[in-house]
């Protein structure tokens, strides 16, 4: 191999792990517009078919159980009264054909006395790469009221990288 | 053409790519503090000159009527009481020479009783490609307070990519 | 050096520079994480040995002065009741071997009457390369109160480039 040839396979490589970190980015940024718009399909095609999302308030398996929470009458009651889950952009590992992002979001809501900050979420997303893209195997979110099992999953995001 | 050579050209659009994404990114990261600041200029030239910013509130086109937004006295004063624009990442889609990003941001801003959310609103920014560079054409801004037409702009932003 | 060379060395500096704006947004997405789950280690270690983190409520230098601020009552007795940091993503500009970028911040606490929004921030993070990633060198963060200083503050990150 030429010299040429070699600096070219280093660069696709270092190519390829940018666009990896910028498809983790795409997936995380199309969560909030699409819980907050009820765009249920939207939502669930984030996770693999099987995906988890484990909050504090319920665990959902699978895309059937992430598309009734969208469209369960709470949830609709919520974006009816206007919201927002606004979310942090992530702090990406990846490795290989996993990755791990780590973030907070919120959940603004409108109510009678304008709107209030309902949640503060610490995220853990585990990422898996599928078909040249990156999709959810499994978020977890806990709410950030004192609890040590949030402050764990934030911490672990972002310790060493022997995770 | 060589292998290396053909090699080549496929990573130089895949760096274009990437190297466009991060520059919708810098745009979208100005728009806060430059309207927190009251940096006028720096806020309308992230727009072309003939370009529009559509919100609930009112409709601008062009630079000289985003420079007077920044400059009315609603504005300074929500300044001097301290305030933040705060945006999520966008939700980014490049194609060619347009691209769309999509996501929500917050106005915070203080008052007697400390600080208050006092909007969340919907973003849909459409973008063009100027000069090698990109600026905002039109961007769409609506309250979430559980309008439809919020909810619509959202969705789209994050639906098929057949927009 | 033949045309495939020229353009493959051409490349490479594009790529330096996507890695370097995507190095530091890692560095600014684990600074939340790190200091609202208490990580001091992971949040000191974010800045050089001798770095600066200027507040408007105190100036901190050096790691030992990050890590005895993470530790400290108040601010243990603030994750003990639920906080976030929650950062924007940053308005980045790289110049060689140093940047800055530019955001703002909001923390959010829990208390009696549920999250209240506490402070809202103006950051500007002066960064620096060492050994091949990125480093704080100095941190500077303003309350968004009106004062003009954190106007400044952010005015100077989304002014015209030669900063």
């Amino acid at each position: 191999m030429t010299d040429t040839a070699a600096l070219v396979a280093q660069l696709a490589a270092r190519v390829q792990h940018l666009e990896d970190t910028l498809a983790v980015t795409e997936l995380l940024t199309a969560y909030g517009p699409a819980v907050d718009s009820g765009s249920a399909e939207a939502a669930a095609r984030l996770w693999i078919e099987d995906g988890v999302y484990d909050v504090d308030t319920g665990i959902m398996r699978g895309h059937a159980e992430i598309l009734a929470m969208v469209r369960s009458a709470p949830h609709q009651r919520l974006i009816r009264a206007g919201c927002a889950h606004i979310l942090e952009p992530g702090h990406i590992r990846i490795d290989g054909e996993t990755a791990v992002a780590t973030n907070k979001s919120q959940l603004i809501a409108g109510g009678p006395d304008g709107f209030r900050v309902l949640r503060i979420t610490a995220n853990r997303w585990e990422l898996v790469r599928v078909d040249g893209g990156w999709k959810v195997a499994r978020r977890t979110s806990r709410l950030l009221d004192g609890r040590a099992e949030a402050r764990d999953l934030l911490a672990r995001g972002v310790g060493p990288a022997q995770w």
